[in-house]
């Protein structure tokens, strides 16, 4: 058995070593035999950094795993059985900007859904399509686990366009196990939930609880004020008729599209308060995270890590490799085709959903038609996102226009110009299919 | 060959002189034999108005109708072979209600759409259920023409719960073809549009000049300013970078959806100003026309009435019934079961679509799926109506609150929450469901 | 105006004065300026015949239309208004080949259904290829009216293969109304038909006399064993009981399908008794009425020519014509594209339905779910002409194999490799894309 | 833990000591309390040898359950955990006359499929239906794992017309696990196949080898004529060209739809030869079994029962049990609702499919679309089978002959008719709906 290797884009990510530790806790079903970390010349740096530490935790965690850094992605992808994105298009830099553009309209500003979402996802899709190609190439039989954000529509555009055989992955899903656990006081692997829905945008239509429905009992936790919420969006106290009247769990982003005039309250408030958006803070996380990395001592994941957001990234993403790697059979909750799983949805468009994952991939596990409480603002997001990937794939600024005006945080026409007009101004370098 | 008997519930509607007008015309083909107006107790006066002025009207055309007022609902409804329902339950002032509460919270305030159309719903539907038990009891043969607002949403509630023949019907198509032809400087009988969506939310998929595609000269003309809208709403010009996007002919009353923020303006300028809102405006304008339908000498449709916003709705009704009771074949565009017609709503709601209308009922022709740039809020809207069906049928307070949350002009659950708590304590007296 | 051209590929069919007398019944509305009669070289007497009776019927008529013969389609497609194309590659000998091989093996053998219209279709499809390439080079808006049967498959093949505008076009619907209207002895305009189904297995789901419902009384009419039939298909009386329990009017090829013993038994006992097959009693008919044409003296169509089958052709052809040209909006009944239209059939796949036609083609009008008795039927043989339509394309033994198997009237595996072997075999002249 | 009360409806069956073995084998995880064994009066001496065998078998696998024979259901189902029914209305002896009447008419007679499994389905439906009056009343939380043929059509008929939670069950699916496992020789755990279809008519879409596509190498084995079947079905050597070019497995009941011709032959060769029908060569072997299962030394499953065709019964039903009780989320093949995870089929139809099973039931794994080779077989016998289950409930003859004709086995309307009225003859014992 020669090992695995894995190619991960947007290796500088201060998520990595979330994976590295993943891959050291399954070394024994996982053998990871080189690992590359890749990422732009901008990103040096940073995935050096990484590299070190990667290696180091490495080291103290047994393997003899390869580590390489490198800017040349061929390389990286050459024969790799796993690549992983995390790329951010424009660093933080950009995703500020796309946190800021709308808010100067009274819009909300957040970096994978609304305006800003959509900004991101015009400026990553060209990048994903040149490394679909080189994968296509240099690997065509590498599975691509995609974590880039927005990952459903990242995850769609991919799918449609290229014969690359992906998977998109979020925290999202694991993290609400992980939260509901937390509210009813139980071990996680007591909690099984029927996820169905959009990537941030994803609900539980059924909380299990050692198998039993334990749905009510959720709700009420939440109506009853419980903390229910994740890493990167405010811990926004529920509203309690909200929860009761939906009869589903939402997704800690539902937020922005129920709560909406207190999140933008809250965003603004920030704002004026000089504390900057969540980018502005990430940044400054950012900056101590890679102070904190650089420390020769330091040769695991450090617990400062948590506080950026991405929990269970680790358990996410290398349970899903080692299933597809290893034919477990597992079920995981990943963004893949519908397939019919979800009725009210076309069958080729990406969902987030609960599979079965083996070394053939993930089939979805039918829901049938969603709640009708939900199925509206599922149905019309996805309907921003399948416009949205053609405005990102071709640069039609009338795709583009609608895209915005579709997605249900987008007010008006009026606003949806202005915001796109400076989304198009200011990331222009990014954005060279919109100046063919 | 007995002719025809025809109840009109509501028939002190001020619209009803178009009817009539109708009817004359059509006197060859379509036998009029008995009239019934009926209409409530408060409605006492205007119906007899309405009844004189009928009958003039008709000795004028030559007819020997007989013209029943009545507020005897079961002795109208007896043995008929239409019923035609244009009722306003509670009528302008609730109406007035309807635009005014959710003024008060920055939203818009319209009598069919939004919140507006939600609560007028809610009232009306109870009373559709009534009806519509009469007429199963004693005209069960009987085709209802639903005129009643929202009409979609209303004529859903009777075909899901109840047995009766339904076909909503409304003037913005007809208005929109002649509103086309004007633009094009041509007669409208040489325009044919392919209509598909929903009542107030219909879209024009392609425009034909005799025949032949003219689409992209209507969005240009559209485009280059010419007016395109409808009595009811504000004549405001459309944005050409939202006609030129969309590629399909909107409705007028798309401008809520997609020119939100300047609506919204306008509505508040208006109330500011003390113009009050459309439905004051439009109660002056009643309040003159009933002291002119009192004249004596008056005996055919006044000019004034155009004014009030019914345009071609005597064209619109009395061809379909001509349709129905001829078996003509001919198409009109009309609200009744999808049935697999627009391929992205389920087959059991209501669509406002072309169909062939022979004496066995309304066949829908096929249009496949929408386009991806207004397929997103078509479904939106559909869910929220399935909402507001079950929630005025059952009066359960959840439904309610999901309904209007689903709707796309409502921003948040705060918002939705004042809204209903104002609309169940306004409007209390006519929405017992809800006390039960 | 400059009147229309219009080509019809397989002139020499003894149909072509159906079409002539169509064409001068029309003359007011449909200016006829030049007919191209195309055949091939085997052909070539045979169209000069028509050409001249065509030029007799046209001046007795009152025309100026110009007639051409030719073996040039290109010449004759360049530029058309309307392409025919009622050809049989192979001519007579291969129809009656392919009635005779499946006999040898007991199974029924018929020009358009079962494995002789399976062979027909093979042959067929290669040559409509190429046709619609000079259609999509020399004409490329040109509506190609197809009457090559079988006709669904052929335009299935064209409509999945080619950008040619076409629409298939068969006589049965048109002559079921006519029979029905005999069956209640009523003119056939009184008469309405919902059709829903395949070519040569459409349903009509109601019938309307006057616009009211006569089903339950046309199906007594047949359970009592009237008529009900068409030239080309034995007159044999429908069971009762299938009648009945139908619930819906079959069409008369639809006695394959349930009364195959018997249908079997008597193709078995014409061919014993020396009668040969249909194809070969249609030789004698089509020898006969050549020569009749010869005759300088005749200038309409002959009586005769009903005996071959084509009844109503030239008014289910000509009218069909002039929807699409004069923008009627008329209601025919046509081999399109399914549209969701059926709701138990993929959109992309061809049915017989009715359709609203205009200057911009057919729209087809929904009906829903087909009844239960007779979905599997439609299913079971729209599974068989895509993969009829995919072998016809590609030459895959597999997919002709499998199509044969999904064919019911094919009863085993066995016989079906014996009936394809015996067709690859003797066709192989024909079938070149299975030589490659 | 008060350990689980099973009741088996048809306790006297000779697959019950399969059952037993299952139990014991999963006594660790699965505690069974209580069984009772339910039969009719004429069953009662084969219950209560069964009941010992039981109480012999469980004891020398150290269990201490408590076994009941009972003749009363209502006591059997009070209270149960699981009711598990395979009971077979009429005997042996109603299933030799479904055998034999057929080859009459020169039709297969088959137990379960064609017209055997429609009488079968006749007769069974409306004790199905009482028993599940039984569990509503008496057990409305119990599982219902029915393995009474036809499997599909009696777990469809259950679900749509009563509340019972069922799950139909077959070993077909588990079988052709084993089965191919031995054309590799390889363990069957190393064996995963993407089964869908229908009971008794599903296909094995892909097979996987240690989770890697092995399918070719599977086909190919068929191809060369490896033995690929089980009992009760002949070993008839597939056709290799219907293997190559159908691309998926098919289930050892396929031969009956695809080698008609020779199973008939065969079925009708031993008929003629004396050898009677296979229900008669079953009756033998049952004497015999009740005989050996009298052994007072007898206290494991003998091997004898693995002739009668139930292998891996208890594999099958036991696992599935513990799935359901202990919510492993494991997969298994099981009837259940289609819910869109068969793109072809409706939503609301059983089938034969991958689902994930846990305590709240089991969930189909979408596999979208079925190949183009299948297809139309499948859609033809499930429109057979709803047309039965509607025959069955309403003893409709209109609705029965239908359902008839529809089936692929049958050849005609004449025959349909003489093999349905020689079914109403013969089993009007048990046929009480089509008397009413």
């Amino acid at each position: 058995m020669r090992g695995l290797k894995v190619a991960v884009i947007g290796g500088g990510s201060s998520y990595t070593p979330e994976l590295i530790e993943g891959f050291i806790k399954r070394a024994k079903t996982l053998p990871l035999r080189e690992l590359y970390l890749v990422d732009v010349a901008m990103g040096k740096e940073k995935v050096e950094i990484i590299g070190n530490l990667a290696r180091r935790m490495l080291k103290r965690g047994g393997l003899t795993t390869q580590v390489h850094t490198t800017l040349d992605r061929k390389e990286a992808i050459t024969g790799a059985d796993f690549v992983l994105t995390q790329l951010r298009v424009g660093g933080l830099q950009a995703r500020i900007m796309d946190e800021r553009i709308p808010l100067q309209y009274q819009v909300i500003g957040q970096e994978t859904t609304g305006a800003g979402g959509f900004a991101k996802a015009l400026r990553t899709i060209p990048v994903m399509m040149e490394i679909c190609q080189d994968i296509e190439r240099y690997a065509p039989e590498a599975w691509l686990i995609n974590f880039t954000n927005p990952a459903g529509i990242i995850t769609e555009a991919v799918l449609k366009h290229t014969t690359v055989k992906a998977i998109g992955l979020c925290n999202v899903p694991i993290g609400m196990v992980h939260n509901i656990a937390g509210l009813l006081s139980v071990n996680s692997e007591r909690i099984r939930i029927d996820f169905a829905g959009l990537n941030h945008l994803v609900y539980g239509k059924k909380v299990y609880l050692d198998g039993i429905d334990a749905t009510a009992m959720v709700l009420k936790e939440i109506v009853e004020g419980k903390s229910y919420t994740m890493k990167n969006i405010p811990d926004m106290k529920w509203d309690p008729d909200l929860i009761k009247s939906l009869g589903v769990i939402p997704c800690p982003y539902h937020r922005y599209f129920y709560m909406t005039d207190q999140i933008l309250e809250e965003e603004l408030s920030q704002l004026n308060q000089g504390k900057g958006t969540r980018g502005e803070q990430v940044a400054e996380l950012e900056k101590a995270l890679f102070t904190r990395y650089q420390e020769e001592s330091l040769d695991v994941k450090p617990p400062e890590l948590d506080q950026r957001g991405g929990a269970y990234y680790s358990d996410a993403a290398v349970s899903l490799i080692n299933s597809l790697y290893n034919d477990t059979g597992e079920i995981h909750t990943v963004n893949i085709l519908n397939q019919g799983a979800i009725a009210d949805l076309q069958p080729n468009v990406v969902v987030e959903i609960n599979a079965v994952v083996n070394r053939s991939g993930a089939q979805p596990i039918s829901v049938g038609r969603l709640p009708k409480e939900v199925v509206g603002l599922v149905q019309a997001v996805k309907a921003y996102e399948v416009l949205t990937i053609e405005a990102g794939i071709t640069g039609n600024y009338n795709k583009a226009l609608q895209a915005l005006l579709t997605n249900p945080l987008i007010p008006s026409i009026e606003r949806a110009k202005k915001i796109l007009a400076d989304i198009l101004d200011h990331h222009r370098g990014y954005l060279s299919q919109f100046n063919a």
